[in-house]
């Protein structure tokens, strides 16, 4: 009943499309699969054998090398590309769209993306930025599978003309593929927080790797190198990209963080016992705060 | 048949004795019992309430709040205490050990921790340096069972008088606990590398959670702040002695990992697109390969 209620803004024979079946594009197809989503699964991809596995594998009905047959289909659409070429798909191919679709994104960056398409969508046309803070190291639909979704974040910045009852089937659809939490926010501010939680990090993890010649360093690792620099086997074009086009919010996160190594450094270089002491105490408790919030 | 035969340097009824019964003591005693060591298990600590939870637990046979009427019964002792209170300890109580007994330690820094020793050991004493590199962000006896060697690295830095077949018994003890690999290196290499893969990544993690205000960020988490920053939940005082007593390594290390991190800052303020992509995909690349050797 909830289901047939939340599925009405897809009409009764949904179509879905994905755009882009690599690693994020493959996951959520598997995952809408396996929630039940019922219509058929459409998706378009520059891998002719993507297309082919995904479709052997059942995870899509139809698959497309171009999306101009395939979008005047498509009443929902998954743009799962990196963001510049999201934005290239959207300028491409916006007239081909059907008319009345809803559109999401995954894109890691929010800003240029929602300013681009609040610039050039179509009236007839839904477009809700989104963010699935999901992921693993590893790329391409081979992986899609290893990417779970359960427990995850999920961040929406909405635009302001977005349709309340395209939000709700949005919503239902991303907790219904196990994330727990949809947060909703600006662009801005997706932009600086994603800023730390993620580009800094990955940046951290590039750097730890970068300064280390010992490639047998691991003989010496007791979890934490391994923990912290899982991340660092990235896609490099993506990350090169989402790390520039964020550059301002990342640059200020990096800084902020570069001044409190600093002064941890100096505490240690100057045997300063009772004041990293009160340091690491502090952090301690508000990374077990940040835990209980999580 | 080889269990027997490993067996013979502590005698046909070995005491095994835990000096200090926290998260690795505890951890220790409790593999030791699971990999079917026989023979009486002491232990002494400062917490009556520790010791009495490990006799009711099947964990130790008898505790000792003073290792006085302790440590004259044991031929294998575990010091499993911070660096400074491990060296305080065998100051103290040096004269107390059995003749011929085997000793080792868990100690996060062995340049101080060996040099000492090497000074102070009695001629009929052996001691064996070691660093087991497992761990985890709790503390105490109540989370020993959470601390896992399966998988792990464990560290020698042996003395030049330390005899073989104790070296062969504590490395069979250490794989028979789950440990898969034992190294054996200098106490100055152990400190510049263990600066790098544990403490430098320690330092990182208390950095990000020190340089971060906002104790609701992980509502924007993706796992990897998470990841990078778990090990942020730390024993304060531990580590601040380990930071403080191996700062000349330490300080190094973090010095390498900042010139990495502000040249990837500069190609990214900078928009250096080509050149970030190289370092990224070679970033990948020796992760990648770290992994196999791994």
């Amino acid at each position: 009943m909830r289901i047939t209620e939340m599925i009405k803004p897809m009409g009764k024979n949904p179509v879905y499309g994905f755009i882009g079946l690599g690693l994020m594009g493959g996951a959520f197809a598997i995952a809408m699969r396996k929630a039940g989503f019922e219509g058929r699964f459409l998706a378009c991809d520059t891998d002719r054998r993507t297309l082919q596995a995904a479709e052997r594998d059942g995870v899509i009905d139809e698959g497309f090398l171009s999306p101009q047959a395939m979008l005047p289909r498509c009443s929902f659409v998954l743009l799962c590309l990196p963001p510049k070429s999201a934005l290239r798909f959207m300028d491409a191919w916006m007239p081909a769209f059907k008319s009345g679709a809803l559109i999401t994104d995954i894109a890691g960056i929010k800003k240029p993306v929602c300013g681009h398409i609040e610039k050039i969508l179509r009236a007839d046309l839904d477009f809700i930025p989104g963010h699935p803070m999901a992921g693993t190291e590893k790329s391409g639909y081979a992986h899609a599978r290893d990417c779970g979704f359960q427990g995850r974040n999920y961040i929406l910045t909405p635009l302001a003309r977005n349709k309340p009852e395209n939000i709700a089937f949005l919503k239902d659809l991303i907790r219904r593929l196990g994330f727990t939490r949809v947060v909703e926010t600006s662009p801005a501010i997706h932009d600086e927080k994603i800023a730390f939680t993620s580009q800094l990090c990955h940046v951290i993890a590039a750097s730890l790797i970068d300064c280390e010649n010992d490639t047998s360093i691991t003989r010496f690792g007791g979890g934490s190198f391994e923990d912290l620099t899982r991340i660092a086997i990235l896609n490099a074009p993506l990350w090169t990209q989402l790390f520039i086009e964020n550059s301002g919010p990342l640059v200020r996160q990096i800084e902020k963080f570069e001044t409190s190594l600093s002064r941890i450094k100096a505490l240690i270089a100057g045997a300063q016992t009772e004041k990293l002491l009160e340091t690491l105490a502090a952090v301690r408790d508000r990374r077990t705060e940040m835990a209980k919030r999580g």
